[in-house]
């Protein structure tokens, strides 16, 4: 087994909320589920809320998922993240979650997402937002497959 | 003469884009002078457009400015900064610019001024906006007094 | 697959000069061999010398390999790094090396590896060393095999 | 009054314990002093120990001292701080502290300290060293004017 060709296609950077209703989950979680499927990696912050959802949906069709947390502890991440990355960088971590990835997508979120928003943007990344920040920039779709869609038609995966 | 007294009153975030028209690098001296006339510091990324206009108002009016540089290099600031710190962090430094003030004002800006946005909203701080991205959290205003009598009013001076 | 379980054992940061002899990087790549047939994971920080080598030799045996780049571009790892992390962060991304294994071990290097050295005592890593700096609290081994028992010995694998 | 001039002569990063025993305090507050009379600007990570004492000692001949805090309280800095930064970054600050000097001497210390020494020396600064590690690079001098002589004649001081 050889890692990085498991790591093929891209890696999308999922951000939003730490603390979403069971709804906003659910979205989260067919999103990670359709990314791995399509053989995506998904990154994120590692920590609950959007970031547990998703990296549960991707575990469920056997994706990888990196989470770039915060703290100084691994054993922060919620537990359906395969490589999680310690940081102790608080908020600035942010900064990591977004460049580690291909493009992004925001699924709900407030301040902290928006701050990841800026940072996606500013370093050149397509953002699809699903009930996110109306901000110039940001691709606003309706569901995970349209965020997929929209991730991959921006990137040249090679 | 002690210093600490001098930065007496607050620290003020302004942030805003690096590259500005004149009439927006006008308005951000004139922000400056205001700060600095009410006893503030300024503090903000230290390179051009915005970050330079905001300086070099400060200062004429014999203000203090902090510049915090995504660079190594101290030597990388405009030459309106009192107090250069560099970094090397590149755009993870917007974190660490928004923490240094008690509040934030933005004035214009594109995706870096967003991210700013959303790291001063996320670490609780007021902010101010003259002509800039339009999210819920910040407080639209017309003018450089306006932002700076927002910006008092909304934070403890101790 | 499950690439949690994949990463069993415990995750070993190997640090040392990014320009070395042949007979250094031939340690390293023992040392990375030896670290991945005994089920643990290398962290370094990305980029040639020690850091390749010990990536070649982890591979060689099937291992994975996190590679913490101080660019913001995954592009620079060398190509034995199985999970890239980019960073932007510079020399300051040190801290991420030794902060995401559960032992360090030294070969050879100069100041940066000191400075991770320094890093991982502070937070109370375990650090085994191969010809490198003769400082208090490192472990001063002759073979990759002396060193890999011997983080094993000081870390609680879960 | 402009702080640029203040400022003159250059910045020395003083590295060292957050917890020493008052001969060293004494030594380090001493250093602070000779620094500030020499028109030199501290920098330091803004704690206690050493940290505390050579501000103390700086502000006692009138100096200007920066504390570079591993927290984002600047309210964290002790009170001879002059310009608290806060970072919210942990031990990975101790890049900053270094890189914000031209030159940096350490006293006592332990593994931070002795991080700190490596990043210095990976950045190109001259350090010098009273009573702390013994690793090469280091100038190591029996005094605080020592210390002192020593940095200013490896700085161009522009």
């Amino acid at each position: 087994m050889h890692v990085r060709s498991a790591f093929r296609g891209m890696r999308v950077s999922v951000i939003g909320g730490s603390s979403v209703p069971p709804e906003t989950a659910a979205v989260a979680e067919e999103l990670g589920e359709r990314l791995a499927n399509r053989g995506h990696t998904v990154v994120c912050g590692g920590l609950g809320g959007v970031m547990e959802a998703v990296c549960r949906g991707a575990r469920e069709a056997g994706g990888e998922t990196i989470g770039i947390l915060p703290t100084d502890r691994r054993s922060d991440a919620n537990p359906h993240v395969t490589v999680p990355i310690a940081t102790g960088l608080g908020h600035a971590r942010n900064a990591l979650v977004v460049l580690n990835g291909d493009a992004a997508i925001a699924v709900d979120g407030s301040h902290g997402t928006l701050s990841e928003i800026g940072m996606a943007l500013a370093h050149g990344r397509a953002v699809a937002g699903i009930d996110t920040h109306d901000v110039a920039g940001v691709e606003s779709v309706d569901s995970p497959r349209e965020a997929a869609d929209y991730v991959e038609r921006t990137v040249e995966v090679n």
